[in-house]
């Protein structure tokens, strides 16, 4: 029988999604308690694709097979009571044989989170903290010319040996929140390479710094070079938001 | 040279505020960032009280006492890069010799958050997690009755040797924010007593679950009792959000 599971977490004390041999991971600590349920019986989950270390999610989703039936509530409710407090499942539903967590997503959606405003303590682990002015207009700007379908090399990590560095943006965009004084990322796609809204994020921000225009964006992609394009932005600011199915 | 600090923290890692021989506290912590300022001189701080362990706070106020003088925003920025990122000095000032943070309080203010939608990670440490049906106007009209002057023995530690328990609730109602699902109970007073707003809060949310009458907090007020009252709130909800002078 294979379950699907929606979760959300706090990535702050965890080395990233993915299972490790050394290191807290998101992945060690769900099966963990799966193997638990499972009667002691390792599980697998796939998820639809890691996130790295201090990103949080709103709604990971991984699906695993079990070898026994079990109601997807009474299967929520075992796993959070086994889970620590920064894991939460949100939901587990009954999938197909054939339904595959990573290769059957349609789109995903992340977001970004920076504080233009004053130091808050108590965000310190959810927001990325900007002290330096920002011409948001200028990266409001810029933020167009990332959607559609790019060759992303330059906004990957630099020796990453993969094939296809083709992706494509739904949506992306930078929302002011005049409340707080913060900026809200919002970036769709159908896939994203590894670091890919981080470098993104970063190189919007050196545009809002004025170290760079907003049409060097086109420059940057064609380039297919990780230098040309800005810093990596810290990861506590990234929320993995959703996946889409079909 | 009297100096006060406002500052902002996140109080879930300390066992509160008050300097304790075991444990790190929030005034251990800015008192060690002083004397190392001070050149290895012991200074101590006086806060507007104290708050208990994973109570935060947006504004606390505390004065010390300096046999030098240092320019208030340099001292402000050698603080904040001396102290953990949990622990956030936002403003310096040079107050009268004659000025004490606690005895020149005129009202303080507290928040309560707590969350009745579905357990999110992210706020793990930061709202209440209430996961039973709350009737919030009988709460909303029990809160009234806390207002005004009252012997608030009922609402604190039951061996408090303490001689007065006479405060005045200035200011005390229950939002409901229904983006998030959460309540915000707000709080504004001359002074409380331990534990006082937890127990407050922890009373209302047992009239909310219909386990005792909004009229009850009149009885609960005049039995002077502490076991009349309801539940301690848990601490995470807490914050001290303002303190306010002449």
């Amino acid at each position: 029988m294979r379950y699907l599971m929606t979760f959300s977490y706090d990535g702050s004390k965890y080395h990233g999604y993915q299972k490790q041999l050394v290191g807290n991971t998101i992945q060690n600590t769900i099966e963990n308690a799966l193997y638990k349920i499972a009667g002691n019986q390792n599980i697998f989950i796939h998820a639809t694709g890691r996130t790295d270390a201090k990103v949080h999610a709103y709604n990971q989703k991984a699906h695993f097979d079990l070898s026994f039936e079990i109601l997807p509530d009474k299967l929520k409710h075992s796993l959070n009571s086994l889970l620590p407090n920064d894991i939460y499942i949100k939901k587990v539903e009954i999938v197909p044989d054939t339904f595959h967590a990573r290769f059957d997503i349609k789109k995903k959606e992340y977001i970004y989170k920076l504080n233009m405003g004053e130091y808050n303590p108590l965000e310190k682990d959810y927001v990325c903290q900007w002290n330096k002015e920002l011409n948001v207009k200028e990266m409001q700007k810029a933020i167009v010319y990332l959607k559609g379908s790019h060759n992303f090399k330059s906004f990957t990590k630099a020796n990453n040996d993969i094939l296809d560095y083709q992706r494509t943006i739904i949506e992306a965009q930078i929302q002011y929140i005049p409340d707080h004084n913060q900026l809200l990322f919002i970036f769709i796609g159908t896939g994203f390479l590894r670091y890919q809204i981080r470098n993104m994020v970063g190189t919007l921000l050196e545009i809002g710094e004025g170290k760079k225009r907003a049409q060097e964006i086109n420059v940057i992609l064609k380039a297919l070079d990780r230098k040309r394009a800005g810093i990596t932005a810290p990861a506590c600011g990234l929320y993995l938001k959703d996946v889409y199915y079909e």
